[in-house]
């Protein structure tokens, strides 16, 4: 098969297939719905992969890739976020809401309020946010109630809670975020109850916790990157190297200072660098090669020592946050063996 | 003026042009040429205000970058890049050749052998990458003039030697990396009249060392970011707030732990940053608060003890690195203080 000129984003397809049927078959085996965040990938193929595999339907970020992915069919989309409305955004739900079940998160009486005048009669609902620990954004647990009450009063019903346990990016926290967010998601609900509102859903969930959840108390999970996994699903231990399924193609186009110069930069890659993370990227198929240097264009690689693959040469780089590599490129190439085929990231840079 | 839906990124164009102009009648004064990068920008609007200001030409970092701009009639064009041509890209490269005096970097007999292959005929000139300290890319500064020959020697013309001292961006290289960066230069063109070869042009220049750049050797600068600044600069003290003419516009979207959380996550300004940045972003007219927290669609803001500003109002943001935030989005919304005008980020995406 002709290559794309590099960088690019390649999706090995075979790999992509085993992780969403695995996650959908364990999901399913413990008796929780799956929702997937869709900021990973912004592609309609995959999302469709996604709820053919199971889940129930899709989370987002934004009120661009709720329209995005409703425009494409996806009937039930919950936006994870706590939006603040314009009229415009109002407008725009509006539109979402009469092609698909729609929900938004809400974190403050004035962001409820306002949701709930300007959404009345739309259908959309709302869940309420608490901080279990990552301290991002979100209600403390024990006021998840009166925000809810707060919020059915302004005209937005309310669905029931969630959360983000964020934390979970650090090594030794994979277990205890999933038990910070259990405690939280308890309290949350316990505060409902005492304002008389009963949840439907329970919502949590991240790739790292993931393994962790309670799923004995969650309803619903909403992971992104699992679907993908990445460089610091990789360090984190969370994923092997065995188990991604996106890498940057990229060229070497220099030996300067005995190193490997590669033309995978943060405009191909992203700039995350997690305070864990050992470099600005892996190779995949060099486990002690580090990215010592990142600039826009250039991706220094120290190699431990092997031999440098010549100049010219190809690698598959793996990223260390793929949320944000994907969002930089408007095609994601799938890989299903025999041919190279361009999926559309129909959703980048829908920031708003 | 109606807004758009935050975030966007807002242009102040009086403080473009006044940086501009300003930087362009420093070169002039010290008679060195400008060809500023326009990767920071990668918007023909402003490169053109750069050419109405003086500069001579343009330097891109890729060869779609040098498509976009040739397309838009720029007719002098410098790939600073030491690129691997694939025959794909030595046809795009042979088609801006037909529009714009165009140059690429090289740093390795292969690139060179090859780009000679590939380009002859094309009228595609050469300029040696030397490396004076970033150990990026770039040969030692001795080992110029062999390459110089061995490239010409393969067909491609050689117009002189570059560098770039991207180690000024810490505290205190700023002066140091122009002397290293005056050191290898003189270095490399010592080696290319010992080859017999005599350099046309000797380029360097980064936004933080510009004002010390060694102007009696170094024929033109190609500076990239000083066009708007942003919280590197700042933090670097080589831009003041008052001179930073781009900003990432975002709504307070939550109070969540009595912090501010913005709209403005990573995938809005990028996720760069470096090791002496105090945070993930500044924020315009409040010079003590710290992003705190970066994630993809949220900023957590410590304003240290001040008034939070309230939810659903907006701020003005500062990325870390333009760059990479500009790269993230369509459209710059330029303020001329009376209208908000769309320009087109023309080159966005474009790594290849």
């Amino acid at each position: 098969m002709t290559e794309p000129a590099t960088p690019y984003l390649r999706v090995d397809v075979a790999r992509l297939h085993r992780t969403i049927t695995g996650t959908a078959a364990r999901a399913a085996g413990a008796g929780v719905s799956l929702r997937p965040h869709v900021k990973t990938h912004k592609c309609v193929e995959i999302a469709r992969l996604q709820l053919d595999a199971g889940a129930i339907g899709i989370t987002v970020a934004t009120v661009g890739e709720a329209e995005v992915f409703a425009r494409h069919g996806f009937d039930d989309v919950f936006v994870a976020y706590p939006l603040w409305l314009t009229d415009e955004a109002a407008a725009r739900l509006r539109e979402v809401a009469q092609h698909a079940r729609l929900a938004i998160g809400v974190d403050s009486t004035e962001a409820a309020a306002r949701a709930g005048s300007l959404l009345e009669g739309s259908g959309v609902e709302a869940l309420v946010e608490v901080d279990c620990g990552r301290h991002r954004s979100g209600v403390r647990p024990s006021d998840a109630g009166a925000l809810a009450v707060a919020a059915e009063e302004a005209g937005l019903p309310v669905r029931g809670v969630f959360t983000f346990p964020g934390h979970s990016y650090a090594p030794d926290a994979l277990a205890s975020s999933a038990e910070d967010e259990s405690r939280a998601l308890t309290a949350a609900v316990a505060s409902l109850r005492e304002s008389g509102l009963e949840p439907d859903v329970v919502s949590g969930g991240s790739t790292p916790s993931l393994a962790h959840s309670d799923t004995a108390l969650l309803t619903e999970l909403r992971p992104g990157v699992y679907v993908f996994g990445d460089a610091q699903q990789w360090e984190l231990g969370t994923m092997a190297p065995s188990d991604i399924a996106l890498t940057c193609r990229a060229t070497v186009v220099s030996h300067a200072g005995g190193r490997l110069v590669l033309d995978s930069g943060s405009k191909a890659l992203g700039a995350d660098r997690a305070p864990y993370a050992t470099g600005g990227g892996r190779l995949l198929d060099h486990p002690d090669a580090r990215i010592v240097l990142l600039s826009e264009h250039h991706a220094v690689v120290d190699l431990g020592g092997a031999p440098l693959p010549p100049i010219g040469s190809r690698v598959d780089v793996v990223p260390n946050h793929v949320c944000n590599a994907v969002n930089l490129t408007d095609t994601l190439w799938a890989d299903d063996g025999d041919a190279l085929v361009p999926w559309s990231v129909s959703a980048r840079g829908r920031n708003t």
